[in-house]
């Protein structure tokens, strides 16, 4: 098979992808779909050729793994599923692209279509999520494969482009990548000289395929990849013999390659064809087949992935019934891994504390809670962005990931906050029951931003924990303390926030944030830098409800005091001087709006009786969203300004968190 | 001058450095700061004999801008300006390092201490705001330069470490740094091996020379970044020496040189020596000066500074006089460009618009504000994130700034959101009156939301135009429909956010916006993708004062409809119903919530009264903070999960944004 012609049988299933996605986008008529004329030569290759995967199983565990990294071009993906056999992606679906409720989004979206493997859109993304699963995939094979049994045994392949390349999230994921010679992964750069704006002249001339060698990829170059199937091929092979590296295929194509008119000009980029340059395109590629139909003979060949995967799976099946009998052992754990299920009792190796126990930051509760569960939750994988011993991620004992050491579980990932946030999604879409954790300051959350968001939307087990969390950090500065990190945060749907307020509700923390990952959601925690005060009255319980009494009265109270975290203490402080004067104060530590809003109506007016309208919340960020909870009567202790460089307390002290301002809040608040 | 010995006059200076920084990260005793024993040489050859500044005047135009990326360590730059003898740094503020209301805090903030260029503390940034300096200085020295006269005419120099290098957003704006030529930008790469997790080898073994080969730098190699100090000067002079390629100087240094237990590890990255280890460190050094104290003839060295700082002024304003009286006309430009002087009536070229006037998109309306502007302020310079024409972001006719181009205005940034944030707060921080813009899809500010903040931060004059600004943009589906995004930016201190609603508010918006940039702040546009009507009641002078009815009623309303950008219309609709049934309704177009904060009192409650409590907020985007402005008894028409891919007309009526919808929770409302 040399060169794909347009009658060639190859050249039939290519066009075949090509028309199928001029058709759907044109009849979508919409957006900034792409058009992968020029990606589907090396993406029928690949399919048809190289990648191991059952288009009806689309979960069997050891398939190939495909990430279409420039995911307005998804018309491709979608098409290769339906030719391919996937049940999750008809004719009809294709006919759907991009309208409501289809399943064949303008975007590709993991948890709306089987077989879509991660959520893409957002460039770099892809790539970034593509490092992760073959890091998920190094890992398992590190822990589980025997030497007469590789029972974890795939490769990673992802198509990215100019954008993808440009993003500066693809660069550290990439660099990641090369430092731990990720030799299972295999990236396509389609390289078609053209972004929305138009060429890549225009901002784009560095030189890609230098700039991954100096990342330590295998770099190889596809000269013609229009129409050099054999050159797709042999690079590929090429690919997967470089074991000890992740290989880099600069594939050239033509953008809108078979368009007399728009080929290779930005206009194809973003747009449909339009009905008079489809009829020459047709022409010009040879095709007439009404739309949505393909030669069955084409069909015919492309179904051929379903023997084909069968096959597979029933070998892997073998393989995997040798396994448990030969390593039951580790076959349990593997079963019990990949089934979900965590072990009887996980959550009580979380401690609890009392009052006398001593004052420690909630970063420190962290990281007493990650290693109690580390031998308990092998799945617990992840690490932080260059702040390991700040953030206090270090699961001892457990080595680093590295080259040649991928049984480690501790991830440096370096300074490579965004990087980081979209390679835990990879690990955790890896679908393996891995949960992944991600670390950094919580102010650099807003250079992962993007990433936090897909791991909400893409139905992500993972844990964010990040740390410093406030003004209170002191001296690094306004440049450092979040104040309106963390209410940024809550606004993104489907996250949840914690913000424990002392050793006992960190513990609480961790046991929602497992339970959230092995529900496939992903939990973010705000920890302190500064030590905090055991409280009295916190329980595990009460963080899973997401707000709960900690200090009460008789009776219905006259005053509510909401605090969240390191506020916390300090409301309960301030109490028991009111309650002291007379006053008939509930203080609620309310760690998560989000656990809150999930509760019933019943608890929620048992927390926060509508009746009680003297409230004043106290909480070392921004006010924006309190309204909700303290009412038009109530108020909040807030910072509504940047922060300041000083020692942490003199911070705290300055911007009104002191037990004397929050009487006199009170008191204000009473009348 | 070959090597540094400890007791040469350059030796005695680099330890003065050295010493100062020891000292006052000793007495402040917390955070990450960095001390500057490797990076000392460097910083000293090229202050003491490149550099082209005046201590006295930190704002002379023509100074070479200083950008120390690796922001944590400020103490080299706090020393060194101490040391040239700049009034802003005396040595009390050295001792007062870090602390409360200090003028040296604790990362570099041009804010709060005259003569620092920049912000940075978050890595990556301040690379990038140099190449944006340098920007700066091409474009002006390309539009007032005259064969016989340059009047512009500086380098900018940056001093990154492998921190910054990891960071995506340092591989955009360099990237985009060699395919625009940057002949005037040096930078210097502390290559000492050390990141705070500890060796480079754990994360961090990319070859980063090659890969500013691949991005089109010139790039040198000194080896002995210790003690040859001749070799860098001879770097600086060879870089100084290209002109058609930005230069990159790995500079091979020891971490903590000087320090014998602490040099070279992890632990001096970012903690305190402690008073043994410093005592060590003066036996190692040679120096036995009291704390805080320099010896005489280093002073006398440094502060020479001052003279020759003079000097170069002096000689610049000859230049500037010749200029004045040959070019008279440039000079008025110029003159009026640095003294930040709007042009006589510039605002008069914002249209306003009748309802019956074609109903666009505000992204289009933002185009013809754009264009009106641009031969009436020639200080806009910015562009779009390779999405030059979804954004509608064109100043047409003025050429895109490219290499050998740089009198064009209109930057092709590429798919860089975030290299392009940091980039525009470069360009603003040049502060020659520049008003930089720069353009993505709303939803992409997470890209790039902490060089947002920055700007926010360190009062940068720059527009953020950001298109496609709700679910109504449709197909692209939920990883691009922004709900949480502007409730996230409305939270950031001192941003001010505007959703204008129709042609009338898009112009006032670019007043607020141009007047804000004039004084050193940065704007938000949210701007819609789908064509919105113009409404009867919209006017510039409401969007300045951030809400302002647009319909209203006699007397006191019993209803008031509150709406932003696209849904105004909508509210105005469903007033005309609820009119017609007999009820009093009042519209609100609320397109700024930080400039409706801004107005006193007494404007609020004419907007506002506190007496009419039924209230219906309505927003294509969370609920989170409306409470605020429709208190206990008043409700919000939003959208509190993610999107969904589907056209945005039928994204919009699925979530509820209908005229009916409106006038039935109205209903609701009024009770």
């Amino acid at each position: 098979m040399a060169v794909a012609t347009t009658q060639s049988l190859e050249g039939l299933c290519i066009n075949s992808i090509r028309f199928l996605a001029i058709e759907a986008v044109e009849k979508a008529k919409s957006g900034h779909p792409g058009l992968p004329m020029g990606a589907a030569p090396m993406a029928f290759v690949l399919w048809d050729q190289f990648m191991r995967f059952n288009p009806k199983n689309p979960k069997w565990f050891n398939r190939d793994r495909f990430v279409l990294s420039a995911g307005h071009g998804c018309m491709l993906q979608y098409a290769l599923m339906y030719l391919t056999g996937y049940d999750s992606v008809t004719i009809d679906d294709i006919k759907q692209f991009r309208q409501w409720e289809s399943k064949t989004p303008g975007h590709p979206e993991n948890f709306e279509t089987e077989g879509v493997e991660v959520t893409t859109g957002p460039l770099g993304q892809g790539i970034a999520n593509a490092v992760g699963l073959a890091m998920a995939e190094a890992h398992l094979a590190a822990k589980f494969n025997k030497p007469d049994l590789a029972l974890v045994d795939h490769y990673t392949y992802a198509i990215v482009g100019d954008g993808c390349n440009m993003e500066g999230i693809s660069g550290e994921a990439c660099s990641l990548a090369g430092h731990l010679g990720l030799g299972k992964l295999i990236a396509f750069y389609d390289d078609n000289h053209i972004s929305i704006d138009g060429s890549t002249d225009i901002a784009f001339t560095e030189d890609v395929a230098k700039r991954f060698e100096a990342y330590g990829w295998h770099v190889q170059h596809v000269q013609e990849g229009n129409s050099d199937l054999a050159g797709i091929a042999k690079a590929i092979e090429a690919a997967k013999a470089v074991t000890d590296k992740p290989s880099f295929i600069k594939v050239t194509t033509t953008i809108g390659y078979g368009s007399p008119n728009k080929a290779n000009t930005a206009g194809v980029h973003g747009a449909a064809l339009g009905a008079d340059e489809i009829k020459l395109t047709r022409e010009y590629l040879g095709w007439d087949h009404a739309p949505f139909e393909v030669p069955d003979d084409a069909l015919a060949h492309m179904r051929k992935a379903i023997e084909r995967g069968s096959r597979y799976e029933a070998e892997w099946d073998e393989r995997w019934a040798q396994y448990k009998t030969k390593y039951s052992e580790e076959a349990v754990e593997f079963d019990r891994l990949l089934s979900g299920r965590l072990p009887e009792g996980w959550e009580k190796v979380l401690p609890t504390y009392k009052p006398e126990d001593k004052a420690v930051a909630s970063r420190k509760h962290s990281e007493i809670c990650l290693n109690a569960l580390a031998p308990i939750l092998p799945e617990l994988f992840g690490g932080s962005a260059d702040l390991t011993h700040s953030n206090l991620t270090e699961l001892k004992g457990f080595g680093n990931f590295q080259k040649g050491q991928y049984q480690n579980r501790n991830v440096r990932f370096g300074v490579r906050e965004h990087g980081m946030g979209a390679i835990c999604n990879g690990i955790a879409l890896h679908g393996s029951g891995l949960i992944p954790y991600g670390a950094t300051f919580l102010i650099f959350t807003d250079y992962m931003r993007a990433a936090i968001r897909l791991s909400a939307l893409s139905r992500v087990g993972a844990i964010w924990v990040m740390t410093h969390d406030s003004i209170a950090l002191g001296e690094d500065g306004p440049t450092h303390q979040p104040v309106e990190t963390i209410a940024s945060l809550r606004a993104i749907p489907q996250l949840t926030v914690i913000r424990p307020a002392d050793g006992t509700e960190t513990s609480g923390a961790y046991k929602v944030a497992v339970l959230n990952a092995n529900q496939h959601r992903p939990t973010l925690l705000a920890l302190s830098r500064q030590n905090l005060p055991n409280l009295a009255g916190s329980s595990i319980e009460g963080v899973t409800k997401g707000a709960y009494p900690v200090v009460d009265c008789e009776g219905i109270p006259g005053l509510i005091l909401i605090g969240t975290g390191s506020e916390v203490g300090l409301c309960v402080k301030a109490a028991e001087q009111l309650t002291s004067e007379g006053k008939k104060v509930r203080v609620v530590s309310m760690p998560s709006w989000e656990l809150f809003e999930a509760q019933d109506a019943a608890y929620q007016e048992s927390v926060l009786p509508k009746a009680v309208t003297k409230r004043l919340a106290v909480e070392a960020g921004v006010s924006m969203g309190w309204c909700k909870y303290v009412g038009d009567a109530g108020d909040v202790i807030s910072v509504d300004r940047f922060g300041a460089s000083a020692p942490g307390g003199i911070c705290m002290e300055k911007f009104g968190f002191t037990v004397d301002n929050v009487v006199a809040k009170a008191k204000a608040v009473l009348g």
